[in-house]
């Protein structure tokens, strides 16, 4: 094994699940070592102390007359639940098949590395880069970034910066370079339905008191239409319409055709809002998606209750020009109405952020393009992404600059689930591309 | 406290739970320690093995010429999760406020016991009883009673009786003797519902796949309308409409009003089937209730996943003449029918039983009712029973005898719930009761 590789399984073993209360310790830990791993490749580091999980800051020195580039990534990582359904410890990574398997080994970790190695590697051999550099870690990611944007405002002279890179995003198949100009934003709310005081025998009582689960199935079916579309008022009044060069480009796009979602979803047959390919789908039109539900008895044989309540999680994911507070009041104000008698409704925001969007056609996403020419000797596919990294709407708004979504993650890296992976060629591709972008930007 | 309740609390300590295999041990014990309390009251008592939980059978010495009563009871109980909202051990008894507090305390081990305390009570002051007298007892009611018909089947001869009496059912208020003379019957099922073949991002695939847990949701939904009535193709088919003397006598008794219903379920407000009264619509007409559902992350937090599954498990209540074969045909077709697309189903049919009903204005059932006025000085009312007790309808097919349901069961004894209790004043009209009961059959 390498040593970048080694130095990277030592990132990876930290179980830095930023969700998690119990592993805020290790958020910590993990911090800390990219500061000593900052250090050791010739950098300035050191940790910042927000309320929850610290951000990491590391820079070479830098020199009046050079662009300022930032480079962004998170180093907290999603739960790993169901452990049960991981070939291998999703912290104990291993590398089976020229992949690297792990959580966090995709999402963000092994991404964001390669970009640190880079730096190392030509700071180690020009001495310094062509650029004034900022990294930028984060460890509240996975969670919403609550107080990113805080730090960035309390920050702002610091990180003013020409440009930001961020690898945090799809690269659309093996080996074909990928140019991201668009996220998908995001907001969340869980909805608690209230029926009887406590569970009920379903003989008894059943038939005249609504079912708090009957009613959340009901508010979760009251979400689409039978051709997929979402029927909330108004959801859809600010979506952009795609332009044409986007369905033209993204129909020659290779690895998001029906059989390469088939193939790496494992789904019985797709399905989605009619009129749109997969990948326009995902990458431009919203979704109303169930995360998670539950209510009454889910163990072994049955207990016929009818339960005292019910709940479900929701995340909605936005496209440009969606305001999530704009959404999440909609979603709320639906499910209200759609609320049957004889329950009470209680309705949680969660977390969100804006969708973006930026042209890819302008100086930067130029220079961008020519550096993913280069480390991958292969012309750049310009996409979307069906993600959100609601921080990058906050770069622009307080930072004042746009950001090159340079993505290395593939679409069967399975990050959020069991088997997280990500290849090793991906990760050596990542170390070279960090080089040519710096080279290129300056 | 009286050696009576002395009794019972030792019978209520036994976690004879039926359900879950780590308690089948409890389950035997408890039977054992039936045969053993029977043979001290004067009565022959064994235990019977079935393929799950053994039945325990109780005779005084028959004669030749007197009339054969049967007396039926469980002395299985339901789980007790959720165990935090229990204000006492479920399994360590205690007198609070005039009521014993114990899982089982009135389903059914607290009334069953009266029975048995009765005949004791009986066979110590006159040496014997005026009628031949089995107790029949098993220890898997609260599983649907698997092996029961069997054993009847076997112990057909042993077993045939002129009349059986049970007190498994509701009293509609505290001193209101109740005479039950129909009971819904119950068919259940589980419902899977599989998408991808691992949890999503939500963000990647959202949008281009179906998720379970929202086709779970939109099948629960296509149960019902908006007026409470099930959808199900021919679900009424077979339903008997209510007659008018019954529709008389319940707007008339007493503890089933709606103000009766809200303050017994604590919901905030009722629903159910248009036109109907919470009486009839939970005595005389058919429901679908969700007992459990479940899918995706369902802890702290939120988690971005488009869930790989969904599941959601099911009763029916049935009413007369509905057959739960039948139905539960009908509702696998429903569901069927209403799968949307992009998710495969699974449909796993559970126990079931039929519906009970029978003429009170027989002869056994005048003695039962001039029992009631008896014991308790009152005029009985006649019902009928939302819940299930599906061995009634085969003592009648395999014995050829009717049941007389003598109820004492409060409609705010939390029978299947946390703090499950049975009034001290029932315990000791159950002795009295079954001692006049047995004079009137003779």
């Amino acid at each position: 094994m390498t040593h970048e590789l080694e130095q990277l399984f030592e990132f990876l073993r930290f179980p830095s699940i930023s969700t998690d209360s119990r592993h805020a310790g290790d958020v910590r830990a993990c911090g800390e070592w990219l500061v000593a791993k900052a250090g050791e490749l010739g950098l300035s580091a050191e940790l910042h102390d927000t309320p929850k999980h610290p951000v990491v800051l590391a820079r070479n020195v830098h020199q009046q007359g050079r662009r300022h580039v930032l480079i962004y990534g998170h180093y907290d990582v999603q739960p790993v639940d169901p452990l049960h359904l991981w070939t291998s410890d999703p912290f104990q990574p291993e590398i089976r098949d020229g992949r690297i398997w792990a959580r966090g080994a995709t999402d963000n970790k092994g991404q964001m590395f390669a970009h640190l190695l880079g730096v190392g590697k030509t700071m180690a051999a020009a001495g310094d880069l062509p650029v004034n550099l900022t990294f930028l870690f984060e460890g509240e990611e996975e969670i919403g970034s609550p107080n990113l944007a805080g730090f960035l405002e309390q920050n702002r002279e610091l990180l003013a910066c020409d440009v930001i890179a961020v690898s945090d995003t799809g690269m659309v198949a093996p080996g074909t370079p990928t140019l991201g100009y668009g996220l998908r934003g995001i907001t969340c709310g869980e909805l608690i339905v209230r029926g009887p005081a406590r569970d009920l025998h379903s003989g008894l009582f059943g038939g005249a008191v609504m079912n708090p689960a009957t009613a959340v199935g009901q508010l979760i079916a009251s979400l689409h239409d039978a051709d997929g579309r979402i029927v909330i008022d108004g959801f859809y009044d600010d979506v952009r319409p795609l332009e044409a060069w986007e369905r033209e480009m993204w129909a020659a796009v290779p690895g998001v055709s029906e059989e390469d979602f088939l193939k790496v979803t494992g789904a019985p047959s797709l399905f989605g809002e009619k009129g749109f390919t997969p990948a326009e789908q995902t990458w431009a039109r919203p979704t109303a998606e169930v995360n998670g539900m539950g209510g009454g008895y889910q163990g072994e044989g049955s207990k016929t209750v009818l339960p005292a309540e019910a709940m479900a999680k929701f995340s909605f994911r936005l496209v440009p020009d969606q305001e999530p507070g704009d959404i999440i009041r909609k979603v709320k104000s639906h499910f209200e109405k759609h609320c049957p008698p004889g329950v009470t409704l209680e309705f949680i925001p969660g977390h969100d952020g804006k969708p973006y969007h930026t042209d890819p056609h302008g100086e930067f996403g130029k220079a961008a393009q020519e550096a993913l020419r280069k480390s991958f000797g292969q012309e750049p596919v310009l996409i979307r992404e069906g993600g959100s990294i609601p921080i990058v709407q906050s770069f622009r708004e307080i930072l004042g600059a746009d950001t090159l979504l340079l993505g290395l993650a593939l679409a069967d890296a399975q990050i959020h689930s069991p088997d997280e992976n990500f290849p090793v060629e991906n990760f050596e591709a990542g170390i070279r591309m960090n080089q040519a972008l710096l080279e290129e930007l300056a």
